[in-house]
């Protein structure tokens, strides 16, 4: 049994405070918020859970073997810092930090002390996500011509950081999982529509060595939450939506279609799907069940989690030269290796 | 009543010719086509309109008022050119011409010789678009804070022209129309993926002296059809699904939530949909039917087209700015005044 | 070629114009309706055709083979009749005729003179119906447990008959076609909110010598208009929705669980679908341009329609048991054999 | 704050318990059950309450205000009577008991004794039935023409009573709920596919005073679970569809029309859908939650709960009549006053 500790008790923090409680394999000892209202409903639904407004004293705690961290970004790498000299693994929220230096003075500081680091990416451990990567690894999609991806929130905008921080985070680490490539440069454009706040919608387009190309379309201005994502090869395509309480995925029996006969071409146009559709059956897992039990066995065993600070600072570096092509309305930046 | 001769029987000509015939304001007199094939086709189904394959011909005869060119766009502006200087009024398919420039031209020999010159932007005529605009120009929606539009075809590409030309020069006139502003700044990415063929797949950000920005999703390898459009502004939001057959128009009826309530916050975060929701009934009318009967009335009476040259000439340019910024992977192109 | 003659211009008279002109197999001669209006609306967009709102003067012309007849219901007896004594092959609308007992009379007389006399059940020639019949047929669904159609009209009413010979008509053909089993009992239930005037809304139970049960609910009083069949067998089920665009067919790759794990239990009924699911591609062909060509083949070749007066004959048998069933509510009525 | 314990903790019961400690009103003290895997799953959530195999040791406790009982139904009577005779408040599942004669032995108990009797009909408390009822009884849908649900299963059945006392009992107390009407005569029909098991598949007629028709489609063999119920009115109809994440109530904005102008009706029949529709924004609160706080309200005001004993005694004797009726084929039968 793993002893866990949680800083940070606000929206997501509830999550890992219950996953972690739920699950066999960890114990749920202390959770930290800085506001006692917060500490109160964290006490009033887990009794036997100490609460503490001090991060030091949570920190400090030798009944303590890994801390999982669920606060705003700004205050990642300096908690996770602090963990890690510490001695306690840790599972941090993404964006790993606010920095890609930042991300990697953490690898550095885990690697020195041989403890598990570990992103919470939520998305890679869902059986859709895992369905997906599988399609594209096993090469039944055929050759990857486009990841696409809609991810947009209700209409409220009150953030610190711009949107792609906030929503395309979740495409970065898929695209890197499910396509097993990183990107080489981006191209980004977007707007504010406060004065002085960050950008509250945005559109990337990602470059690759290969002949893929990506595109996130984000912003928190939608009447209607969209999540899909759609991965098309020269064989098959997925359609992954994961708002559909049924056919989460899509899979669809047909590439694309490189003829000169007309009159089938006009077939396709005039019509509305190609090929056979099918939908396969997922498992009903919750993810964050199964990352929890992953970072125990990580912890355990002393093995790289699937979500690894590489993958952390991957998709910070991305979105550091995205927002630098955001101020310039869209120029290509290159992703620093 | 107009006597009209159409020229291009391929994948909308028939259209053209079916709704000339149907409609009380014109005649269809003849049908030219390159191959005797098509005019087959069309004598088959209309015995009494004259077939011809040669152009000149059809363009020599004296009872026709009226030419509609339906025809790959490389030929537009020598064909409607030549319409004109034999005198004859033109309904040409959109994109106008391969240039501005050849746009410009048109439109000043359809000037000087007083002729009638439409575009055939279609959309422009839908029940649908034209509650938009209403939606819009009204001021019920608030301050427009973006556009955006997908708009994908089912897997194929066999193209002359880049994906943006076939398929994003919807979404220019709808947008001169519905918002009222031409834009002045193009960011555009996208990828070929057959060597030496022009871009199957783009991407683009439209900029405006506004704080308004529009987005386009373009391409030919999609698995499913999709034209979805979304307008939000500062008070209400309108999703337009056409291929929807009962709620093509959707009004959300909440804007954006600028409130720091870190409650309210997160239960939007949780949620599905702001507001209420309210689908007008749209008429069925079809819109070229429609667009028939305004290229009547505008011959009669002398009037500007709601889809004159000039937005025919506006949507070329930012299709040619768009391309430039294509080949510069997204650095953007200002759109010439 | 055979000459064809249709009696009747109104909603669905039209349809069966347009494919006899434009099938290769048959050639419209002469159309017949008692309104000098819709006549000339044929007219206008057929000029080659003949009109006459005199019946007797289209039977008794020589160049007429075959005649289809698309009248309100109470006509098709008298007028099917009078066309087999003519000579003529007849196509008739569906019901095949007011009552079980005209059907047997147009039967005996079509065979006495040789003739081919087929009911206009146009859902037997779609290719999702064709497909259904072969899940069955191929055993791939396994026994079938039941059959569920909802089919109901936009808010209207204003007929001479009730809704299930409106509209369950079509049911009562899918059914024998698709199970190849015929009813033996049914119950029907039903109001009308009109005084006097038959049912608007109705519900019929159709019970069979093996475990299937079928059951369909017709009204014309919905506010959207719903097409969905759903057969479900004990190895797969599938779905049909007519009005679904792009995946009218979908079949789910499981069967009825028997089981008492009930943690299994309770997953399912927290769950949301069974089993993969799959929605084959069907061809885009209209039903009817299929129905035309088979009409031509059986006349031709002498061969009985896969919609012959047997079927028109069993659909009516039940629709006066489910009549007599709806009288006295749900009181279970044998159908004739 | 009210003390509860509650009886069976299978599907059901962890919602409850749940619900009763998150309440702010009540307070759970014990929980019962007969298998001590359920108990030690309790225990192990909530380490504060106390566990029993011993439904008497429950009963007898002192501390104890209210109790409720989450069994099969066929212990409903025995336990609730039981728990009236301790002289506590009961809260009982769905259908309230066996027989109508057991739920009139519970009122005049619970009345003798001035205890609170209430059944869990918990779609009473959901904000679309609230609606639902909201635009029936402010008689904005006009005259009620008729009440069509569905509500069918996953593919499984196990079960000791029929598919209606499972499914069809939440459309009854909707009924009663949303019409203010209760049923005079039920015609049922139904098959079971397993020798000697109660039917799986039923569909049920109600037939009121009013012109008023009401159907209910229920069954444990769908391939997709479906929870969809229409109201539908002369002035306007409503459609609640359970498991739509964001548009649960969907308001058709217009009636049914009576009408003999042919082209309109050729219209209705061609169309999709009449009226605007409108989608209302709907409370996100968890039914249960508010059903627990109306409880713990009734007990302490000694107010009449909306779902009280009367409620479920109606209930229970239309799925007596009903079963009656699926027993005859179909054959009405009269609902016991």
């Amino acid at each position: 049994m793993i002893n866990v500790g949680v800083i940070g008790f606000g929206y997501w923090g509830p999550n890992l405070v219950r996953n972690f409680s739920a699950s066999g394999r960890t114990n749920m000892v202390a959770v930290c918020d800085l506001d006692p209202k917060r500490l109160a409903v964290a006490a009033r639904s887990y009794p036997a859970i100490r609460t503490t407004t001090d991060v030091k004293e949570l920190l400090a705690a030798g009944d303590i073997d890994a801390v999982a961290i669920s606060t705003p970004v700004q205050h990642h790498f300096e908690l996770a810092m602090a963990a890690l000299k510490a001695g306690k693994h840790v599972l941090v929220e993404k964006p790993m930090a606010s920095t890609a230096e930042e991300c990697r003075l953490l690898i550095e500081e885990a690697a020195r002390r041989k403890l598990t680091l570990m992103v919470d990416h939520t998305f890679i451990y869902t059986p859709a996500v895992q369905k997906m990567r599988d399609l594209v690894q096993s090469g039944e999609l055929g050759e990857v011509y486009y990841y696409d991806s809609v991810r947009v929130n209700l209409g409220l905008f009150q953030h610190d950081v711009n949107v792609l921080w906030d929503l395309a985070v979740h495409d970065l680490s898929i695209i890197e999982y499910v396509l097993g490539q990183v990107p080489v440069a981006v191209s980004a454009t977007g707007i504010s529509h406060v004065p002085g706040a960050p950008e509250n919608i945005a559109y990337m387009t990602l470059f690759f060595d290969s002949s893929t190309i990506a595109h996130v379309n984000v912003n928190w201005l939608a009447p209607v939450k969209v999540r899909q994502t759609l991965v098309s090869g020269s064989k098959k395509m997925v359609v992954f939506n994961e708002l559909e309480p049924s056919e989460k995925i899509k899979v669809y029996d047909k590439g694309i279609v490189l003829n000169d006969d007309q009159e089938q071409i006009n077939k396709l146009i005039a019509g509305y799907r190609t090929g056979d559709m099918w939908a396969p059956q997922l498992a009903g897992t919750e993810a964050l069940a199964a990352e929890v039990s992953h970072f125990a066995d990580c912890i355990e065993n002393g093995t790289t989690p699937l979500t690894d600070g590489v993958m952390g600072f991957n998709v910070v570096k991305v979105l550091e030269a995205a927002s630098r092509s955001l101020a310039e309305r869209g120029a290509s930046m290159p992703v620093e290796r």
